[in-house]
């Protein structure tokens, strides 16, 4: 039941040797999630060992191009590698057209197929639902039409009570039984009710994806209580009015969101290229949201049950 | 009266951590010019101290993504470092379209101008020209519609036999004139003919570009005599069935042309990802075409006068 998140770019819209434009792959349940796709993430993909053909989705924020330009040259290696199996896309509208006139311009004959959601509601919408986990967007205000992602698990069943169970010999094929909640009845009718065999379920993990935005209480409802947010922070507090102008947040602005929301941990990245390091980040960070961890390419973090 | 050749990526259609897909800067005579711009491109520029400024003119030889898929991200970057120059590109026809319907979709606004040059005519023409150097294309067969190019010298002036004039105290003010073809005449009337003070110019200095291509001896003609030609072999000889199928060169393909032009040196390129070491590479040239180099991203080489 593992739930983890990889790094493969966090700077912004000037591409440097230090640090990629913005991609993330999320595993969750085995579902393994490309969210935005910079110039160069296929190499990063490489460089930090992602298993190519075990993506199924991409969810791009918006048509930026340090958060798109990776995905035409990607979907192309995808069918290179002999892909035979369906990638769902999320974005805006213009994408679609973006890549598939592209494809249609190089004559290539994907070994696969391309279905592309397209994006355009201005409110929180469910995109992608199974046994296992959900995908909303989190509507965003950027200088274009932006959507942040949230990944989260359905609810998970009744853990075993071992100590109990093993107590009343129940046998092994009861017990995905109990964690559905079911009593358990044993061979002389005599029955001990579900609570006593099980414990309540792990809480359900959720991940928020937020970039690019300026500061934005709107989405404190839709990603209130998470696990793990990471929010963009192109700028440190003296660069505010800059922040502002280009519909961008500072340090100061995701923190004050991830308190707000009372997230667990908060991950900042989308550096501008004039920060070199992330020192001043932490220290900014500090006395509004403790938890916070800027982050680096190649990065992982691991959302464990509680 | 530089001229030289910077390799920027010689890697094939996927992209690997040792190799970038195409992509090079030609330096003749000031004139930066880049030639193709496959993904991570403006990477390798910042990695290899390419000045980014300095390029006016870019030239597209095709539309498979590992040629051009770098390019709205390098054009975007050029505008957030404040360009002012016009910006010439030369490509296929749909390059423009996929261009433009990508700074819409991202609401850029360039600070510089794009003027973008349709490239369509399946006969070498001249496509630029000033006082120093000629580009002109070079029709291949690919898959879809490609073109290499020719960069060359204008013509060089007439060299100054120093020690001659030296000798006959000729003023610095009429070098220039020397150097034109005109006869000097002393303060007395006497006449000094020109070619007893110059030399002859230097050979004006020639490099071809061709990738992506079959096997095609209708090239030859036109990069007849060049002193240095980049041609693609991306596959060993025992891949000859795969490269027809591709549209692609072997080395042995590659090594044939450059021996039936009397080229001067053949560099070879957009290896096949499969090969990880050259070394057969220079194997299979040697018995054809002894002065041939296989590239690596870094490369630089220069074309001497002479």
């Amino acid at each position: 039941m593992v739930f983890n998140i990889k790094i493969l770019g966090c700077g912004s819209a000037t591409p440097t040797v230090r640090r990629n434009p913005t991609a993330q792959i999320v595993n969750a349940h085995e579902r393994h999630i490309l969210i935005d796709c910079g110039e160069g993430t296929q190499l990063q993909m490489r460089k930090f060992g992602v298993k190519f053909q075990k993506i199924n989705h991409v969810l791009i924020s918006h048509l930026h191009g340090d958060h798109y330009l990776g995905l035409v040259g990607l979907i192309s290696t995808f069918a290179l590698l002999g892909r035979k199996k369906d990638l769902h896309i999320y974005g805006p509208e213009a994408l679609g057209e973006i890549i598939f006139m592209q494809l249609r311009a190089s004559k290539s004959y994907l070994t696969y197929h391309i279905e592309f959601h397209s994006l355009s509601s201005d409110k929180s919408e469910l995109i992608f639902e199974d046994d296992y986990i959900k995908i909303k967007t989190i509507p965003l205000k950027h200088r274009v039409y932006c959507n942040g992602f949230l990944i989260e698990e359905k609810p998970l069943p009744l853990r075993l009570n071992i100590h109990e169970v093993e107590k009343n010999n129940i046998p092994i094929a009861w017990y995905h039984r109990l964690k559905r909640g079911e009593d358990y009845i044993k061979e002389n009718g005599e029955l001990i009710p579900n609570n006593q065999l099980t414990l309540p379920p792990y809480k359900v993990r959720k991940y928020a994806f937020c970039s690019d935005t300026s500061y934005l209480e709107s989405i404190i409802p839709i990603i209130k209580g998470v696990d793990l947010l990471y929010h963009e922070a192109t700028f440190l507090s003296a660069e505010q009015e800059r922040a502002r102008q280009t519909f961008h947040s500072t340090i100061i602005d995701a923190c004050t969101i991830a308190k707000k929301a009372e997230v667990n941990q908060l991950l900042v990245g989308h550096y501008s290229a004039r920060y070199k390091t992330t020192d001043d980040y932490i220290k900014q960070a500090q006395p509004i949201f403790k938890n916070t961890t800027p982050v680096e390419d190649g990065d992982e973090f691991s959302i464990d049950l509680r």
